[in-house]
């Protein structure tokens, strides 16, 4: 085994504990003789493991009562065109703020569906001010990203909202305390700070179930998984079982109050190497700098390769940033050590001595 | 480890040295010090591993140019609706046989979005002859259910069709060999006879691409992910990667003629012991038993819960039949060994004997 420190934006790096974990257990779960990925997903040792993941999941966010989780498929993607089914008519207005790629994604789809009112547009270097936001009247709901994973543009503060609030918070869920409360959905896929791909979470308040417009395919429709536990149909299993056991493991370190704490040790030690160097620069307004995707620029991008090279060859690994926006991206999600965000500073001020 | 034999009907037993291999490096794939899990969709390993899984996949079937594999979410379920919505108008008229549950399920989706016309209805015990089945004139397609899981009816034959033919093969895929070249559309479930839940198979003749209503969400449009070669999102990459291991075991044993070879004597050793025991019953008439889920009844239903016991007893798990019916059910899949079915008619016989 190569030592290495994988710093991918997701599908990402997960707890070396629960992957030593899921790997002991991996033909024979819990002396049943059988891996959980052949496990029907209505047999007894299932409903085990998928009940457990929801309670686990519920005390770690401290979800309130009137609230549902799904365990649903097909990414955020397949949220941006569910979310206007189920909670508009074609008339309907929804207010976006819009701070980067993922923004703008959700908007494209949504704006297929219903009408579309841009409260306010970010330039890629933070979040408009709240007070100046332009909020339309009587709008369906307020749609913002936590976390711009391309961008590395992150809400510091929960938006106010008279209309249902909803968030795609698939990039930094899990990464610090969250008052679900505050919000009618949020929802994100699980392959960043979660589990493997092919789950995504969904969490909705019960008021907005059971308004899809007639025309949703049924999969579609919030309230079918709802009324079935997320068992309508075979949900990914394995992927469940997963983050179950990443739930257990954020519980095990004290759940996302001392998470936070970590997360804010690594994402400084990180920023304030870059801003020392006078090398690196960072797009991003510092009350907006995200804690989990780190973008940042060379002085010199003729030097990109040498800088991937010389990583790799260190074991520092997927700090390629996105083709959409070029440079570097450090993802620094819960599973990451500090051990790899020490390595990637020493390589950072190394780099800088030998090609500065 | 407990020796057992999983009769599950999905998800199912998966081939025990794909698991072990899959244990091997579940945490260091190829010395690269990742899981499969935690590698980003878009770089170069994870690139290698569903490129050989798709090539692999068209040489077990001898997927003819002019047809797209498409690696996707979702299940049946999914597919449901995205075939009238991306090969229909609502005015067209859909031609389907009705076999059981899974075709009647595909039926009440597509009658939300077209018209539909039931060309056969069988009665659960078998196929309607096809020179009796009532065709529409100018239908869209023609949908059938190539094995229905639960009632345990599978179709000997394909069916003649001058419009496209449409088949959910999510239980018998790859259990037999089979000519691409006669179907416009072929889709399946993963989690039966190809690998994990949450990853969904579709072989799609190249000219019904990019035919999907205005109003299509854009994940249910099948010309989206053919165009990304299924990477318009992050797909369920574990599955894919697991889906490529089932695909290697099916080549390194002999294909798809081996394994039908295999599949004959399975089923045809677990029949004969029904068959001749005089206490148990089988629904379905000879030509049309299904050879991957064959379902049953004991002589008297009180017996049940002790047949079960004692099934448990010796190993042999998951043999419950669908809650929609009752009895017994054992998918006897590629995965499931010879040795597998061996038990379980020596516990058939052994049960009459002790309560016959």
């Amino acid at each position: 085994m190569t030592q290495v420190y994988n710093f991918s934006s997701g599908p990402a790096v997960l707890p070396r504990e629960v992957m030593l974990a899921a790997q002991a257990e991996f033909t024979d779960w819990h002396g049943s003789g059988m891996s959980v990925m052949e496990m029907s997903h209505r047999g007894r040792e299932f409903t085990q493991i998928i009940t457990e993941a929801e309670a686990d999941l519920r005390k770690l966010l401290g979800v309130p009562s009137g609230y549902k989780i799904l365990f649903m498929q097909g990414g955020a993607h397949f949220q941006f065109a569910m979310l206007p089914l189920n909670l508009t008519q074609p008339d309907d207005t929804i207010d976006f703020v819009d701070t980067g790629h993922w923004s703008r994604i959700a908007i494209k789809e949504a704006r297929r569906y219903a009408k579309v009112h841009l409260a306010a547009v970010g330039d890629g270097s933070g979040i408009p001010a709240e007070a100046d936001w332009q909020r339309s009247k009587g709008a369906a709901y307020l749609h913002y990203c936590s976390n711009e994973t391309i961008g590395g543009v992150e809400f510091p503060f929960i938006p106010q909202s008279d209309v249902p609030l909803v968030c795609d918070m698939s990039s930094n869920i899990l990464s610090r305390p969250l008052d679900v409360s505050r919000f009618g959905l949020i929802y994100g896929g699980a392959q960043k700070n979660i589990g493997p791909s092919g789950l995504t979470l969904v969490i909705v308040r019960d008021d907005l179930l059971g308004h899809a417009r007639s025309e949703t395919p049924t999969m579609l429709d919030y309230q079918i998984h709802a009324a079935a536990d997320s068992l309508y149909n075979t949900p990914p299993t394995y992927a469940i079982y997963i983050a179950g056991l990443v739930f257990k493991w954020l519980l095990d370190r004290g759940g996302l109050v001392a998470m936070e704490q970590q997360n804010i040790e690594k994402a400084s030690m990180l920023y304030e190497t870059l801003d020392a160097s006078g090398f690196y620069s960072c797009p991003v307004e510092r009350p907006y700098r995200s804690r989990m995707n780190v973008p940042f620029r060379l002085a010199d991008e003729r030097l990109d390769d040498a800088f991937l090279e010389g990583a790799k060859a260190r074991g520092l690994l997927q700090l390629k940033g996105h083709r959409s926006v070029g440079g570097m991206r450090a993802s620094i999600y819960n599973a990451m050590p500090v051990e790899g965000v020490k390595a990637l500073c020493d390589y950072l001020r190394d780099f800088v001595r030998t090609h500065g």
